[in-house]
């Protein structure tokens, strides 16, 4: 059983009401990396970077169960740089700096140690380069999950509707289902998204939590009330590795296993923001993900039968 | 057992996306009625009324076992009356009339017959008001519920502050908790709010759900996602009668039950936007709610166990 996670890996600069960094180590793939392997190994990843990206974090993730043969390093070039300022009411940001670098050059080609993985976690990316990547497996795996943003709809919506009809389950946030749809209520929103192509839909809607789409199904997930969200940065990336992760940990692709799962990835991106980039989820253990998991039954479990 | 309600009886005139109505009935305290009648009788509702209001709908009420002996009939005055405009998001919205009439001479008497109740729901009301009622009671009820708005913590917060003192759950909205405590982040605003006086906190957050806060606990229950709310006005007061509805039956305060009975609240209020008013209120069946809450099960309830 292994996962395949494809997506950037990064510099990243951001700027919150808390705080501000220089260039942390950042990249859809690496939070998707850093939350996954607490759950599942090995990991395959897909990414480039440049010549400035630390090895010591290539290693670090080796030791975690991920592997690297995917990750092309360009020798003369830098790695992709995001820096970024977040508003004071942490849902917002304005993006100050994108330095594509070695990213316009991405073109990934999965090793063939690779093949015959059974899940697949496709990053926010240039749609054209997700359906590559589904093209170039030999077998299709169990599950494919994709995750997408507002400025594909924008400049290559119909790569990205391409590329909808190939997966199982798609990741967006409430503004981007509703961008997709042209529908306000998100109910109506995920009723049209889902005779696209994905089966499954993840609408997150950050402090609101996040809600699942199947058939007729529907499942509401919270967000754990945090005092403070320190850094947003990555939550969403951290909430689909522990959503991949489970499920590729428990084989299960089940609806109601789906469920579970978004309580997992729930439960990590609420680590993940306390502190700056994946700083936080570099530290937690095993006991500390069990321990927000009791937190997150508590939040919502309630006894329905005396009413 | 029995539960007085204390709020406003009026005429609404409401314009939605959905489209616009001539004067219905509305008025926190008509909404609390209908909707706790559900689950608790007698209601012992407080109130003052004009001329104008139908007898039909005091007999409807009386005929759910509310008792209006503390309901005032102005003989020559017209009842409140409130016209607003709803925006697409449905989340706010513009007031286009405030006429007071009967409501500037309330001032509630509570009759001898009402003594001893158990449970008190003060709507949303001058503070000094919801003051007096609480005072005029020989007993203290065993739980009492306060509704209030940013309006008068604009123009009566030393008398809400005191009013505050003296009760046990409090509930607002997001936007109304930040306001009152100058906290941006909901749990500090609990925390600050909950010194205040009240032991229990309910903040609303419309599509978003609702959280019930009690000393470090935390409490999060989803609304249900629709695909049309038809009309938000009335859901909050809806939500209000659920809860305390629910509380009232079972006789039971602890905060476990009072999760249950923020779900029921919230199935409740889930009915109330389906149709303009209290018209959808006033049509379910026990049936009804019993099927709406199991749904409330299936949203939110997830198998912990195997992660």
């Amino acid at each position: 059983m292994s996962l395949i996670v494809v997506g950037t890996m990064a510099f990243d600069a951001i700027e919150t009401p808390f705080g501000k960094t220089d260039k942390i180590i950042g990249g859809s793939a690496t939070y998707v990396a850093y939350c996954a392997s607490n759950f599942i190994q090995p990991i395959q990843q897909v990414s480039i970077v440049g010549y400035d990206f630390p090895n010591e974090v290539l290693e670090d993730l080796k030791s975690r169960g991920v592997q690297t043969e995917g990750v092309e390093i360009i020798k003369d070039k830098k790695s992709f740089f995001w820096a970024g300022k977040y508003h004071l009411d942490m849902n917002t940001r304005d993006t100050l700096v994108t330095d594509l670098n070695v990213l316009a050059d991405f073109n990934p080609v999965i090793p063939e140690s690779y093949q015959g993985a059974e899940f697949l976690m496709l990053g926010n990316l240039v749609p054209a380069i997700q359906k590559s990547v589904i093209q170039q497996l030999k077998t299709r795996p169990k599950l494919i999950v994709l995750d997408t943003m507002n400025f594909w709809m924008e400049s290559a919506l119909e790569d990205l509707k391409e590329v909808l009809t190939m997966v199982d389950v798609l990741l967006v946030n409430d503004a981007e289902a509703r961008q997709l749809s042209g529908e306000l209520s998100l109910v109506k929103a995920a009723k049209k998204i889902l005779t696209m192509g994905p089966k499954y839909l993840i609408i997150k809607k950050g402090e609101h939590g996040a809600l699942l789409f199947h058939g007729d199904q529907i499942f509401y997930a919270p967000a754990l009330p945090l005092e403070d969200v320190f850094d947003p940065t990555g939550a969403g990336d951290t909430f689909a590795g522990g959503f991949i992760g489970h499920l590729a940990k428990t084989k299960d692709i089940s609806f109601e296993n789906m469920k579970t799962a978004i309580i997992v990835g729930s439960a990590m991106a609420s680590y993940c923001v306390e502190k700056f980039g994946a700083e936080r989820l570099r530290e937690i253990t095993r006991e500390d993900i069990d321990k927000r998991l009791a937190q997150f039954r508590e939040l919502v479990n309630f006894d329905i039968e005396l009413v």
